[in-house]
């Protein structure tokens, strides 16, 4: 093969960061000429094109709306929507919304998010260095799970679909019944199925099992609200019974906050990694807390034990 | 004096994080024993005691209240002033924050807040690695200036109250008139002899002032929901007052965003501080929603300008 | 199953951070008793357990050498590796690593992690905030690259042995002939069944190929050291050898930095992961540089690109 | 006054980020043509000007020096000496730097920068992750003492300037008598004066004092070898006899290792916010063991206290 097939071919991951993918602007963006006059502005132009907001002069529109028409006008969690998907959300939708980011806001110092951002707090960088720190923990094992379990949720409805897309059954009582509901059609044989790839895979089923609580007391107001809009029409419901069948088969294992949560992000169709961006955006907030309580409490470059107990030498 | 006294005297900022402050749990806590039985345990327990939270077994306690208590109950905006002032807002207040929140998401990629994050979103990291990177950026530079600005109207409102209490004045119609409304009592003299300080250390006046934006979009719906509240008696207009007059003293350069949301966040009585943090709340939306336009567009190892254009050499 | 072993099955990847793996105060640690008197304290001295250093008032020891032994006696490389390994290394193989060091330390404002140094520099925070920012970009796309090589280069090796152990074969002249030498015995016939198998799973084969350099200066000057250490029996050769035949096979595409990189820290018996360890440290040295000049250039909240071009909107 | 006036002279920080100062390619550089063809590519290439590093195809070299004569021929302490200053140390000097480096690498777990990194090694996330984390915490107060003793320093020693621009005296045995020698002339009045003027403005006195060590085991090896150095005209010595000084005023509060640090880039003449930056480099070695250790030791998302433990509610 010709030298530039080659290397074509084993690009690599480009190790300095000098190469990027050939593209126009964007996801179906046109690529304007790159030659000619001012191609170099032309092409710095492009190379930071987006459909988030278009700021000029004067002028910011954010997903194609003055920001003067949306200020008094839209509500915070409304405002999360229409940034990450590009339009509105009608009112019962944006409740839904808005209830999974106040479940998660906080669950005290031992999470390390919360921890790390509380000593930051004492070691004289800025309180939004503080709250970064915090988020730059929320990786694969500390606010990964829910990703994770969208996709799992996402497998058991998609292989769920019957030749007229129905998934069937009815939830039951998700309160009092956790895996109650009628389950021979639906979810039922796929959830097994896909229950069982995973964990073929990796011992944790994301989503699952609690080792500080026994019942989280926020799956029954969170899996209550979905239960409630699928009454209603504004969600399908597949998803959730989808959680509630895995609760079922793994019973007396419970649904967790990461579960709970991808019911809620799954139903609204949010795409897996935003359940993962959702949870920054909603534990931002008790991380934003607990530092600001630390840096009004007199400590200097606090560690994580005090003083007086000295680590254990191996 | 004693080798302790001198050691109190010069502590030093404690190089390597192994002293703290002596306290006890926390702000007004009672220290508790630390010595008898699980001495270290208590000590454990108190260094990281704290009010934002309880969480125990089956329990979650934010800021007092259950959590499934809040779940469905409560609105975003609203759970971010619990969770940071330990009450909840009226509805009125609730409705100003939410305004404030709204209306600083995001400012497109010459932001370097959001560039950081866009180009983090395409080095192969997770996306709350992406998010951290571009809220780290959220300094005394970039963000910093809406706490300054808090600084700088609570000055102006501390200098003019009277011996009632009364800071007086009109506001005027903040739309059409930058500095409407009588000056003779109130903020006027005042505002001039702070305007003049604050120059006299730095020629930033934060919250003033704008190189991209003659008229900032966000300025006047902002203000005006202010003045509705200040008119409804919901909040007392002081800091509205102060900052009308600062811009015309200074016009005519006008409020800019951080201006506006400092106004916004004085008057609902947030400590100067956590008018960064909030800005840090707001702007993650824009940041997330950056970050995961970026990841869908390809890119690997994304650098600030195209592969075409070469760096100066100096 | 009973619910403990059933949560032990399904644990969950803990969402709320409040579950730890039991153990003791280490790896190969001894659990000491955690209940008796002060059984919090012993605990949280075992939480905190670690072999790297042991820290009393007035003694500081690194990997069991006191600091004062050490200051003026030991080079920098020489040090990153005793902290790493837990011992010295011999001159010789610490000129090796000092060598991939120094190579990595800088590519510009092209690479992210440069770039958004540059830009955090701009924006008020501290310079340690800056060096982070970049630092947090060095992921599996941009850094990750050279602890795929490891793994690669290990996988040939490890299938080269014979039943002596032997990986045979002379590395020729790395210089002149990239891919020279005999190799009809040693890895040969495995290299090439490892890089199908690579090629499968993705199409990049980690530290070959790169868009910017055809051919990397640093590739030749990294591999001679190598082959004079295989020469004088310092290293072994082994994955200098499986470079070099895997290069052969790809012909035209050269090894990159990651790649000439991956042959040193492989040789040198550092596992995959501290091969972006070690490009970590090495990269903060560009990175801090380019942080520090971008300090004493002027500019206030540096975006990507010059004010005068603005986005392209979608 | 103008409009344009006014804008300039209350610029304000420039919220959202798109403003900034007027400027050529860089310090001292030539501004080049901003309009005529390719005006926005020049304007780019100039935006992102450096002196650090030149990278063109196949060319890569830092201050000014091919990166493959430095391959294998110049320190690692050297190359960050390079890289920062911009030409290379002697032998001497780069020892000193070499030795203050390996001194601040690690303080084990009390250290708040350690402990983050090792929590954040068992969230999810990369190890660059984890380092990045533990470098965000080296602000002001962990880390920023280093930089505060350059400047105290510097003061003490520009006001002890005979007309001669002689600090006379003789540092005396650094190692038995803290604050011995003549300091009848040279640094003794100017030192009393400036530490005066630093405890008026604030409690801390930085690089002196320590709460867990009462002699720091990091000070007399590097004061040490800062004596041989000036005793042999490497160095001048000014700032050690500052330095010493101090401590016999403030005796019997020791210097500690951010004074002994600050004494050596002092004397090697970087500025003070590099005492930082060095400090960083430096420390990122011990973050980088921590979280390498913690990885490898099976716990997922460690909080700072065993689950044991409960934090106390105020």
């Amino acid at each position: 093969m010709s030298e530039r097939e080659a290397a074509r071919a084993v690009g690599g991951p480009d190790p300095d960061g000098t190469a990027r993918a050939v593209g126009g602007p964007g996801v179906g963006g046109t690529a304007r000429a790159t030659s000619g006059p001012d191609a170099g502005g032309t092409a710095a132009a492009d190379w930071w094109a987006t459909a988030v907001s278009r700021i000029e002069p004067d002028v910011i529109e954010l997903r194609g709306q003055p920001v003067q028409d949306l200020i008094g006008r839209i509500g915070f969690a409304e405002m999360i929507w229409l940034m990450l998907r590009g339009e509105r959300p009608d009112p019962r939708r944006a409740a839904l919304l808005e209830a999974a980011l106040v479940s998660s806001v906080d669950h005290g110092p031992h999470a390390p998010s919360i921890a790390v951002a509380r000593m930051a707090a004492t070691c004289g960088v800025g309180l939004n260095n503080a709250v970064a720190t915090g988020v730059n923990l929320l990786g694969d094992v500390h606010g990964g799970a829910g990703e994770q379990c969208v996709r799992l949720l996402e497998e058991v409805v998609a292989g769920s679909r019957g030749p007229g897309g129905d998934t069937g059954g009815d939830p039951g009582d998700v309160r009092t019944d956790p895996g109650g509901g009628d389950a021979g059609s639906g979810p039922g044989g796929e959830a097994a199925a896909v229950v069982a790839r995973w964990r073929a895979r990796d011992r944790y089923l994301p989503g699952f099992g609690h080792r500080f609580h026994s019942r989280d007391p926020r799956r029954d107001p969170l899996l209550g609200l979905v239960a409630e809009a699928a009454e209603d029409g504004v969600v399908a419901g597949a998803h959730l019974r989808a959680a509630l069948e895995i609760e079922r088969l793994i019973a007396p294992v419970p649904m967790n906050i990461d579960g709970a949560t991808a019911v809620v992000y799954a139903e609204l169709g949010f795409p897996a990694p935003l359940a993962r961006g959702l949870f920054v955006l909603s534990r931002s907030v008790g991380i934003l807390a607990h530092a600001w309580e630390e840096s009004g409490q007199g400590r200097r470059n606090k560690g994580p034990i005090p003083p007086s107990i000295l680590p254990t030498w191996i």
